[in-house]
């Protein structure tokens, strides 16, 4: 799992931060988590195409968080795109995503799924689950948490010791089906493992910190969460439904976290690392994310 | 008059290139003449702040053209923006602002004034007069001509010999008021020399080489012209609408510009200069426009 910051800045951009935007390499996919305008020149930078991405989970409806999405619609249509795009979101995205469809001349050459979301489970394939958890901020807020599936471990020897011979049976009992060995059935239960836990990533969008976000992001593997600010404004994160760099450390203290990752960093900090600092002071895994930082998200000798 | 290259790609953008949007500095104004994707932060990279635009030009609705408004527009209504803002396009464009107006949640604290165009005077000033006309596009796509008013030369030694003294007298003959000596009228025409040109610029937007542009651009100062291709690929620039560099080229030597400047390049070329060369060899007076160009448009000694 590659996590790529394609934008890290909050509502206006600078020189070295567009607006927001991630995207998720995991499960043979890239998903995009927010899509500030630029979001598609900045793919262009680290060679991800708009083209391969599928999915698109918007947090909420400000600005900094969509405006990438028309110009990233209109290149996938240049480019000729048959495959559909599903784009996520709060309430309103249906509306939002007609809106998008008429700005300008363009042969939309693909269908777009607009699927407007409540806080629980958004999507569940093979391989991972997406779900949301509705948070504070000025306007509705969507956190996403990506959780992968993971089998149990196979007992290579208690299947050997059950008679099943390594080749396909192995496989199947593995997917979790039952195979025969003369006249007795192994199940999969007799061969497999206890469950195992999944790498699982939290983004926060934008948010004051919360007691649903330290439930939604509960032993997470990483959380990328909001740091608008530092301690000295926390009034003003507060009016404006940010969190500081503090309150985001307090949060991935809480929960339990392995690793903090801020973003969403105000312009007003030419150099941001007084962030990181302050965020360090509560929780020591932190990073402050930089444009086209790339992070590997790993188990960490974790079973 | 300055003119600054924010953008200067054809439909996608490159690491190089950003989508296309130029800065008229003019007139104690800043002028936009379209405005794509990310415009706002090319902007900011050269210091150009959005809150000195009163107008936006457009010159048709394709969204490598148009896709920064929004932005551009909530960040303006984020930093409390009250003066109007004037935004001139093609036919369609009050239904393109009501559709930016409903481009996620922001407080718009400007009224926005659309103005849709025919060919013919878009708008007088005191010191400028802008003027546009129809091309040839793949949609209707408007070039436009900026075309500074410049007051005949004041013969200081004719008013002098009329009786009049230097001070407001002066002032109010060079403004075309005539004024009393005793009880002698002096007249404006008595004192002021013939007509003199003012600075013409023009900027093509999208269109294939055609007889009207020739026109249009009669005599200009500087000719800003789309080259999306070079000639290897005029058919393809004849599919789509657009020009090569030759052909942009020819337009400057039929129109007798002083000057050719090249924008709107396809990403197709990581090495432009050969794209200038083209249209050097055709029009000796050419420059091919980087981003962040600036370009200081002069009299060169004329009168």
């Amino acid at each position: 799992m590659e996590i790529i910051f394609l934008g890290t800045s909050s509502a206006m951009p600078s020189n070295h931060r567009n607006h927001s935007a991630i995207a998720l390499k995991a499960f043979g996919e890239i998903m995009l988590f927010d899509c500030g305008e630029g979001t598609q020149r900045q793919m262009s930078r680290v060679k991800v195409s708009p083209m391969k991405v599928d999915k698109i989970f918007l947090t909420h409806f400000h600005g900094d968080h969509l405006l990438g999405l028309p110009g990233i619609i209109q290149s996938m249509a240049f480019r000729g795109r048959k495959e559909p795009l599903h784009i996520f979101g709060p309430d309103g995205l249906s509306e939002l995503v007609e809106c998008i469809k008429k700005m300008g001349y363009f042969a939309l050459s693909f269908e777009i799924h607009a699927h407007e979301l409540k806080n629980g489970v958004v999507l569940e394939e093979d391989d991972y689950i997406v779900t949301c958890c509705n948070t504070e901020h000025s306007v509705p807020n969507l956190s996403y948490c990506i959780t992968e599936k993971r089998a149990p471990k196979f007992l290579r020897e208690r299947a050997l010791a059950c008679g099943v011979k390594p080749g396909p049976d192995f496989g199947k009992l593995q997917r979790g089906i039952p195979v025969k060995v003369g006249d007795v059935t192994v199940n999969p239960e007799q061969v497999l493992g206890k469950e195992r836990k999944g790498l699982k990533i939290v983004y926060s969008g934008d948010t004051r910190p919360c007691d649903q976000m330290v439930e939604f992001a509960k032993d997470a593997d990483l959380l990328i969460h909001e740091s608008t600010f530092d301690n000295r404004n926390e009034s003003k994160a507060n009016e404006t439904g940010h969190s500081t760099a503090a309150e985001a450390a307090e949060i991935a203290k809480k929960s339990g976290v392995q690793k903090l990752i801020l973003t969403h960093i105000s312009t007003r900090y030419k150099d941001a690392s007084t962030l990181e600092s302050e965020a360090i002071s509560v929780f020591k895994n932190t990073v402050l994310a930089d444009d086209f930082m790339i992070f590997e998200v790993k188990r960490n000798g974790r079973n």
